[in-house]
């Protein structure tokens, strides 16, 4: 089965390219309010659940234990830019559960801001482990396991107890397994679990509502959603799209990126949840999607929709500044 | 009419994301050999032209005018990556012609290489025009336009006599109108022009056999050609796929990346030319698609075939150096 065009490129007028994907948009219940393609083929969410994998470090009460500000919770939720701010908060959490960043398994890599690599680089510093785009959840994973008396070392690994205890809680929320037979390896080493995208729009509902959850992680996924709409700086950077997305919602629309095309997210006073996957995997194409979904999801509010629907639409321009094309998120009726 | 599936990406033995894409082979009299998906669609070559466009700089006499080296004129059918090489390659070219490099109208950009970026960065450098992938393209251009007599201000525009020059060029290679309604604005200003798959592998065929051509122009590809395949790191750069790709192919394949998921190619020795277009116009599917074909192409050669067919899967590691998944270009055949 083919997945929908969602999104074109355009150069002169012209369709130079096209990105096909699929959408689910569901209720706490599990219930689908939108649906495009095909919702229930298991996708690798990646980076897009990772206020998911933060549940513990909330509801472990390691965060109050070493206490951890709005900020450094937005963080623990990113894929940042490794902007100086980034790179220094991420040491600062890591050093209020007493350790320095050699305790990191996430790799090192250059800043995913060509700006910041460019200023790193010039101030004759290197690339470290604090520059990758996870190292504040794996600082905030660091946190949880210092705060349980779970020995780090290895942390990364699908048989660590913390890694289990995030694939269980990831099961509960969105009520799809996440086992061996299911896992893949994320960039940052730890594994990542292929999931249908009913079930992640699902598990965003419940996050957003807090419906069928525990009160303790209803109240949990309650604080993450609102330090990452409170500082969407410290979720992506400069620039980035869940920063402007976040920042144009206003507490009202909780967003997430995740790699090769993926997006999650949540409108919480509608009570819904929504994923999408780019099938190429592309971030452009996930960009104008998502974008697309928001200005329908939000047609209510007709300058708040606009907004996201400007967002949806991308000039493309070249390295003259000409105007040259467009990334166009088909809208979504 | 959806294209088929032309490259697999794996995440723990899982399919991830996939590539879709259209494939034509033809030989000089426009026959098609083989054929995959839509090949009747117009297309923006992009870069992938690069040897097209520099047919003048060598049949107007520039090149031996202004004693171009082999370097030199691969530099003029190059996307690189902006290294070190490339920079000072392209400012000679310049100084050949008596011009600083002031006169290119492609845009600076930093290089496409990230480690030539950080070394420039250290060094205190800035981002110039010569770091632009297109600088030699450019360097060529301005050679031709001084070379004629032509004020080479505004060489860029689609009005210009020099691109007009090309466009015509191109139209007697390729067979395929080449005019203001199917153009587009690329990258480094000059206009590209959306033409069939098949036509593109018509004229590689053409120039790679020099049927159908005049002999100052079958003489000026071959050069060309050659040059480009004697000094694949002059096309491309260190790692790239084309300068890897030509390297293995010693003066037997010709290759040239386009933007947007664009190859193009020939194979002397067999008398075809091809063109490929990813759809949804990534790098990583049109390399590993256009290395798939080559492996097809040239089977009657094993230990070259097998190469190509190495070439053809890509293992992903991540910033751990783990091995997480693969890059897989499906067989053709």
């Amino acid at each position: 089965m083919t997945n929908p065009v969602l999104v074109e490129v355009l150069r002169g007028g012209k369709v130079e390219s096209r990105h096909e994907g699929s959408i689910a948009v569901a209720d706490a219940s599990g219930a689908l309010v939108l649906s495009r393609g095909d919702v229930a083929r298991p996708v690798f969410p990646r980076s897009a659940v990772k206020v998911m994998q933060a549940l513990p470090l909330v509801e472990s009460g390691a965060a109050d234990a070493f206490g951890l500000d709005v900020k450094e919770l937005a963080l623990a939720c990113a894929s940042h830019s490794g902007e100086p701010e980034h790179a220094a908060l991420a040491r600062a959490v890591l050093a209020r559960a007493g350790l320095e960043p050699d305790a990191l398994e996430c790799g090192a890599h250059w800043p995913t801001s060509q700006e910041a690599t460019i200023r790193l680089a010039r101030s004759g510093e290197v690339a470290s482990a604090l520059h990758n785009n996870c190292s504040g959840k794996h600082s905030g994973f660091l946190c949880g396991c210092r705060h349980m008396g779970l020995n780090h070392r290895g942390y990364v690994k699908i048989g660590h107890d913390y890694q289990r205890l995030i694939a269980a809680t990831m099961e509960e929320v969105t009520g799809a397994a996440h086992r061996e037979e299911n896992s893949g390896t994320d960039g940052c080493s730890i594994p990542t679990y292929a999931v249908p995208l009913v079930n992640l729009a699902t598990g965003f509902a419940r996050l957003a509502t807090g419906e069928t959850l525990s009160a303790g992680r209803a109240s949990a996924a309650r604080r993450l959603f609102e330090a990452c709409m409170a500082e969407p700086f410290y979720v992506a950077g400069t620039g980035r799209a869940d920063t402007e997305m976040m920042e144009a919602g206003r507490g009202r629309v909780f967003t997430k990126v995740g790699a090769e095309g993926v997006y999650c997210g949540a409108i919480p006073e509608l009570g819904l949840g929504f994923a999408l996957k780019i099938d190429d995997g592309t971030g452009r194409g996930a960009e104008a999607a998502v974008a697309a979904l928001l200005a329908h999801l939000l047609r209510d509010d007709e300058a708040l929709s606009a907004r996201f629907a400007d967002m949806a639409s991308v000039t493309l321009k070249n390295w003259n500044g000409i105007e040259v094309g467009e990334v166009r998120g088909l809208p979504v009726s």
